[in-house]
């Protein structure tokens, strides 16, 4: 008697950055100061469509980070200020970034209860993130969860490429793979996209660059949780045989 | 009959930056360009000091590669004119940083040629490289030498615990392991402390960080090679029988 593909346990996926710890909160605030550095040049909504065009443009050189923003925040200070940014406000810049990159990592509600619930059940886990690599690795440290995965896994970019290529290291069937992220650009859709399944659990801040302006539609392979604590009974739901 | 450990085949691990293509000329470029850009306020030995001093302050948090490079150069900029360093010089750094992370990908002498025969002759290879994940994955690619390796390790610090996770990730014995590098810091001594074999191919420049001030000694594990062309004839040396 051979086991039915369907009986074949999930193996879990999990972003980083605003699924399991806050991130977004910290660049949240430093656009805030940026703002406010700015407040005498321009409005704070013309600021933030420059440095998000900034950052766009140096987006397939720079990668995702802290670095990579705070120097876009940096070229964006001085165009809008046509040079007359002061040395202070500049040294201000570089600590904003050096914030970001040293803050304590903060856990989201109910996430190290869950991940040893399910790490406990047996279940198989990948952590998945992207942006800079030390920083990453630090706070993975830094987290205390590393021990629940298997691998943790820092890449440049999230896209269908990238997990098919992570699911072919661990010989994992995108069918049996459930992505569970807070970015429907990056943790959702690109593993719909390859056959798997994703869990999004939307965090109260997303960054522009993350959002789709079509919602993916994946019926029976797509779910949206408000709380990683709903997590371990989607995944009973979808391991129980079907009636 | 058993085969005898010693002619189990080694596997072969290669840095990639100074070692399969060119990258300190390119610092070494960039640094040249700082030090004109503050030539009326220091000397260049003072601001190369003031450079290298700031890069090792930030380390811990910025880690290697071009984007914290940026960050230091601008940093002692500002510091070392008092604030007097003006906008356009500041775009020049920018740029600098730009210039870095966008040149092509030069191969060294005989690289392609020796990675080829190594690999037709059957030979296990891992490429490990440090830096800015995004742009050595570019480097890795541009390279053509990609599918010359069974893995392309990006990590943030080349320390032995470093290679000790890496091995064990690719079941490697240390003893069956030989690293090919420029650098005796980060390419040799980790690897000769985990009891395994590394071979230093100096590149014509080195940043002072990867200097070491005693060279390492292990007889019959470490060797000096002028060129990666020597390579293959001190592997099959390793390989041959023991008389």
């Amino acid at each position: 008697m051979t086991v039915p593909a369907s009986a074949a346990p999930f193996v879990l996926g999990f972003d980083a950055d605003d699924t399991l710890w806050h991130n977004e909160t910290y660049f949240a605030a430093a656009h805030a100061k940026f703002h406010a550095l700015l407040a005498g040049y321009h409005d704070p909504a013309s600021v933030e469509r420059a440095l998000y065009a900034t950052e766009l443009r140096n987006l397939p050189l720079y990668g995702y980070g802290a670095k990579g923003f705070t120097l876009s925040a940096i070229e964006t200070a001085i165009e809008l200020t046509a040079g007359r940014v002061s040395p202070a406000e500049l040294r201000e810049l570089l600590a904003l970034g050096r914030e970001i990159l040293s803050h304590p990592v903060e856990l989201l509600d109910a996430v190290p209860a869950t991940l040893a619930a399910l790490h406990a059940a047996g279940h198989r886990m990948i952590l998945i993130t992207k942006g800079d690599l030390l920083h990453q690795e630090r706070k993975i440290a830094d987290s205390g969860l590393a021990e629940r995965f298997l691998a943790a896994e820092v890449v440049s970019e999230k896209d269908p490429e990238t997990y098919a290529r992570l699911l072919r290291r661990h010989g994992v069937e995108p069918a049996r793979f459930l992505m569970v992220g807070n970015s429907l650009r990056s943790d959702i859709a690109p593993v719909l996209n390859l056959g798997g399944l994703a869990a999004h659990i939307p965090y109260h801040l997303t960054w522009e660059h993350e959002r789709l302006a079509e919602p993916p539609s994946a019926p029976g392979r797509f779910f949206t949780l408000s709380s990683i604590r709903e997590l371990p009974a989607l995944i009973a739901r979808l391991s129980a045989p079907a009636a």
